[in-house]
């Protein structure tokens, strides 16, 4: 009797179907990474724990999964360590190495430890999984895929108009409407600022990133629980308010920033965005959301998120810009700006809104039957053929009945299936099924492979 | 100043120029088992200890990479069991998941764990990362890829011959000469039978494996040491002494295995092999090595093994029949078939004798020229037409000096380079420089995508 099998919460299997459904995605993402010159990268699962902490903040080390020294790992761990039950102190001395937590921190080892061999501007993409010990929950889990791109060692705005032309692409090929919004954390600096609580500026930002989900009144609350003054809260509220066109939202801005310098540069920042994408062929809707704050504190400059327009699931896709990547390796001076795709979110759009095309998922196209050993051996070199023509082929392996062959066929969705008995080896053809239409042709081989490449 | 950064020892990072040739044989190798219906599966990095403990030996057991429980760890450990300073006892209190170690054993639990989902025949490839706490050295990492092709779910040897046909596509395509030495277990069992030692068959094949590497006077003392008496000694010498032709190996094997029945039937299944496949298309060298073993005790049937023939690095592939795949959970009765490509000794021959087609370097094929704001918009919206037409492209990001960015094209090994000034734009038409001869000419955007497509 099969014994109960299981695998760790949060961790999944991806079965075939799932899989083919998951490498379409991500071979688009990818394929439009490297057509604007990205080039791939990869790091190791296991990096030194000094590398991974106190990189994500408190809550995040908590998340990090640690990897047990090898061997005795007790050794020259002090008696009264263990007794103390110590747990975080006890993990410190018997851990070294944690796994990936996300693609950003390792990558910006690799450009610190890889300095002498990259060219900057340096554009890489990454797609590997990272691991979190967080609760799982619908649609979190504590391994998933990341797939990153990022651009460093440039301040060129270009950067952020390639960027939104690479989402606008992968989103029109994948044929998920969306629409990017867009801001600019300088524009939040100069609003702390006018507002004069430039010391408040994370909570404001953490509010105003809520003013979708939670609307301006709970907002408010929170700013005035994170001690910002009724003077400060009564300057910002024509922000919140306001609701009109690009136009109008700049030209708000633009006396409302007046005073503060950062936040006139954010402005001009966002008018070269909205001035360029139109000419770099950007086609889906870009909003400007003056409350988009993306909850990472490490953004100076351009922000951005995508939603799905069709179906409702948070957003699939961020990025932003960043001044100092490596500076937490004592390598300052490196910006850059990159973008996320969210895999597992997209997936689900995908799967909800139908929009996988079905042939990706017939991987075999075309199944010899096998009657016995004469027609097997016929069958073994025809087969060949087919698939030196590009078609995907399989020889069922068994002498099995023709309704469990068949059966086979029907399971797997494979489209065709080939005939052999003795005559067609004798006449040198094939009998081809389309197992759509349950039409027969004996014919020979060139036309079949024909007819399978056009689909009968 | 950059601080000193490091990856645990055993592990790597891969740059884009490894990556761009590491991801040109997963995908000959990926394409040629989807070619033959095989379907992708991926597991968890991250499994229970409890499937993978007991399954590698006690010797694997210690390579398991152990991963600390998330949260309080020690809650609820006995003050005892910590003082006692047993490091195996307590790791197994603290630790219940562990890191996947190979394919095989992840394989064999997702078979039991999705058996009601699969339909047999299944036919799985599977390249994913494992990891082994193993002493690093030259070539040994502890971090690596397996790259694995199994059909379970039937005995026919069709299955076999479609290994061996894989195998000879994927070298043929990456273009490595090699040489296929089968064996079969039956025989090795026929022989352990007749030589009286049935008994002693574990040592034998290990001894027996390492003919070639110590030769045949050290594998007799090995089997001495072990306890094989003279006489089954020297009923054995005549075995490894054959190095004939295949049909004076099989006639030797008819008459020394007359009397062993599961020695017969090994024969009459290496006869099938041989006999087909010349008919199947393998056109590669095919031996039968009568002392090749394979170290793993699970194999039951056809063995193989692949070596490089113009490098000498141990073998690149191998694999083989085994009974019970998944009889350690339970589920007995799943045999299989499989193989395993070693990507990274395939790397390592393909650097040493130059296979790398030059070309797959050159991730990008058009780089434009940045000159100002108003040529950079003109190229922006140029660049996208060149994706369009399957063209990787960049425009340099930054308004640098024209020498900055021609030694970036350099670097990056990209072939062509697109110049925009205030003539090109006027005329609409781009100065394309190939960067191979030095060559430049003015021409329109459809003449230079033919241009770059034909290679200038």
């Amino acid at each position: 009797m099969a014994q109960q099998q299981s695998i760790p919460k949060g961790t999944r299997d991806f079965g075939p179907a799932e899989m083919i459904r998951r490498n379409y995605i991500f071979s688009i993402i990818t394929s439009v990474f490297r057509a604007h010159g990205f080039v791939p990268i990869e790091t190791p699962a296991i990096e030194n724990l000094s590398t991974l902490l106190g990189k994500y903040g408190d809550e995040g080390d908590k998340l990090l999964f640690r990897i047990l020294n090898s061997g005795d790992f007790l050794n020259g761990v002090d008696a009264s360590e263990l007794i103390s039950s110590n747990a975080i102190k006890l993990a410190s001395v018997i851990c070294e190495k944690g796994l990936r937590y996300d693609l950003t921190v390792p990558f910006a080892r690799y450009v610190v430890m890889h300095r002498n061999e990259i060219t900057l501007p340096f554009k890489r993409y990454q797609v590997q999984p990272v691991w979190r010990a967080d609760r799982p929950q619908k649609g979190r889990y504590r391994e998933f895929y990341q797939c990153d791109a990022d651009i460093v060692g440039s301040d060129s705005l270009i950067n952020e108009i390639e960027l939104l032309q690479m989402i606008d692409e992968v989103f029109n090929k994948l044929k998920i409407s969306v629409q990017i919004k867009v801001n600019n954390r300088k524009i939040l600096s100069g609003i702390a600022e006018v507002i004069g609580q430039a010391d408040k500026f994370t909570a404001i930002t953490v509010a105003l990133d809520k003013t979708e989900k939670i609307g301006v009144d709970k907002v408010v609350e929170e700013l005035q629980a994170n001690g910002l003054t009724s003077d400060a809260i009564m300057k910002l509220k024509p922000l919140l308010a306001i609701n009109g066109s690009l136009l109008e939202k700049l030209n708000f801005l633009d006396a409302y920033l007046a005073s503060s310098k950062i936040g006139l540069t954010g402005i001009k920042e966002v008018r070269y965005l909205f001035n360029t994408i139109d000419n770099a062929g950007v086609s889906c809707e870009v909003e400007l959301d003056l409350t988009l704050a993306r909850g990472l504190n490490y953004y100076t400059g351009a922000i951005l998120e995508v939603k799905a327009l069709d179906y409702q699931i948070g957003s699939i896709s961020g990025g932003g810009r960043y001044d100092n990547l490596t500076g937490v390796f004592g390598m300052p001076g490196i910006s850059g700006v990159g973008i996320s795709f969210g895999a597992e979110r997209i997936f689900d759009v995908m799967e909800h809104l139908n929009l996988f095309p079905p042939e990706i998922l017939a991987s075999t196209q075309l199944l010899f039957v096998n009657f016995g050993d004469n027609e097997q051996q016929y069958c073994l070199k025809e087969a060949q053929v087919f698939r030196q023509a590009g078609i995907a082929t399989e020889v069922y392996p068994d002498q099995a009945k023709m309704k469990k062959q068949m059966a086979y066929a029907d399971i797997r969705k494979i489209p065709f299936v080939a005939i052999i008995g003795d005559d067609e080896i004798r006449d040198n053809l094939i009998t081809l099924k389309n197992m759509t239409t349950g039409e027969q042709l004996k014919i020979n081989t060139d036309e079949a492979i024909e007819k399978i490449k056009r689909g009968w």
